[in-house]
């Protein structure tokens, strides 16, 4: 089932995507699904962010592949890290370009979308606190990252967090391929098989040091092929199974 | 003015303090201060956290005494980082020791709280952007701060950062007092004159990375002197025109 944020006639809804139609939800998606009976064309609609989190946490290195690629070896624990919810954007929005960056970098990662509260859950009941999956971009100033040392400023600049189209509630995660395509030229390209640490471990350690609150981020770390992009480019994370995000750097 | 948070009745209300009394606000503090005719005895309320934040951002090393005493060079530019609103609790809350912390430190941090939304702002205008003033404790798990490198981890768990007691609004940051008390015995004592950075200048930096909401906060760095804290300590902020920010470790 794909979960999607809509707007459509200058009015915000939750809904679900089937086919070529929007079932538009009478509450938001977190307690439970509850479908009304109204329904309006996806052709009509402007996907928004599927989520409104009040925070969004990441991983650092999490694939293996990724690891070997920067001769490292793989953390014993996940290194985590926050972006501010003002990076957030959603489908179709324009990542904007700071002035004071010199090197701005996609990073194409899987993200999770948590459905209700959790406090130190281990990793069997994970499951039950993801409301679904989705594409995210973890858009990086490089230069900074690297001057810095700590990395916030380098992934805290206002819509450094594309996060979309929707979400996709029945994703297996184990073994799902991730791409991320640049102008047409594919620079990502790996799959979640390579992951260190797994989806439910990540939610059970991240719950072992804060409350995660209903529509929070985690996100999964990204694969090798980093690199930059420039004004213009229109970059896209495609993920197997859930879709395609779409952005231009402006 | 201070600016208070409180609970009275079972209910949370803005107010002001103004000696033995709170007068309570018809509304939130961002957009102007209006006082009801009714207050309430100080004794009889309980102070909250004196704001509930979207974003808490803090400094790196910001005191030139402590630069000196960590034998480092002062930065060029400010060293920021996040902690989740999930960390933040009030004045007499207690700050809770995870089982997987070795050593959990104190760290007094003056911190400032944001009146009106903000970006791009210059220092010369971000006087006109703050609320007020506050008394932060920027709990660390100082162990897992040396083991992952990345701050975040260290910084965000559940307790890790209590504010208060009020916000005082007409308080000249330039040259304040501002000490750890911990269990009776001074720890830190220094002055916000040692800052490298300016609130103004912090401000108006922050501004240009991510925009800032009302009721957010930034806080300013700490002086020499952490160390750390165990279980039933009482540890307090003290800052000098603002008051003392009294928590236990549970």
């Amino acid at each position: 089932m794909k979960i999607a944020r809509v707007r459509y006639n200058k009015k915000e809804f939750w809904g679900i995507i089937k086919e070529a139609a929007v079932q538009i939800l009478q509450e938001p998606p977190f307690e439970r699904i509850r479908v009304s009976k109204r329904s309006v064309p996806l052709a009509k609609v402007k996907l928004l962010v599927p989520t409104l989190p009040t925070k969004v946490v990441l991983v650092g290195l999490n694939y293996r592949d990724h690891a070997a690629e920067l001769s490292m070896a793989a953390p014993d624990e996940p290194i985590i890290f926050l972006k501010p919810p003002t990076t957030v954007i959603g489908p179709g929005e324009k990542i904007i370009y700071p002035p004071q960056v010199s090197r701005l970098d996609y990073e194409a990662e899987l993200a999770l979308v948590i459905k209700r509260r959790a406090r130190n859950i281990s990793p069997a009941q994970a499951a039950r606190y993801i409301l679904g999956y989705t594409c995210l971009n973890d858009v990086t100033a490089r230069d900074l990252q690297k001057k810095d040392g700590q990395w916030t400023r380098a992934k805290s600049f206002n819509t450094f967090c594309p996060i979309g189209p929707w979400l996709e509630t029945r994703l297996c995660p184990d073994d799902v391929r991730i791409r991320t395509v640049l102008n047409g030229d594919v620079k990502q390209d790996s799959s979640t098989a390579q992951f260190i640490f797994t989806v439910p471990h990540l939610v059970a350690y991240i719950s072992s040091i804060m409350t995660l609150e209903p529509g929070d981020v985690i996100s999964t770390g990204t694969p090798p092929g980093v690199g930059p992009m420039k004004t213009g480019d229109i970059v896209a994370v495609e993920i197997e199974g859930i879709g395609r995000l779409e952005n231009t750097i402006k």
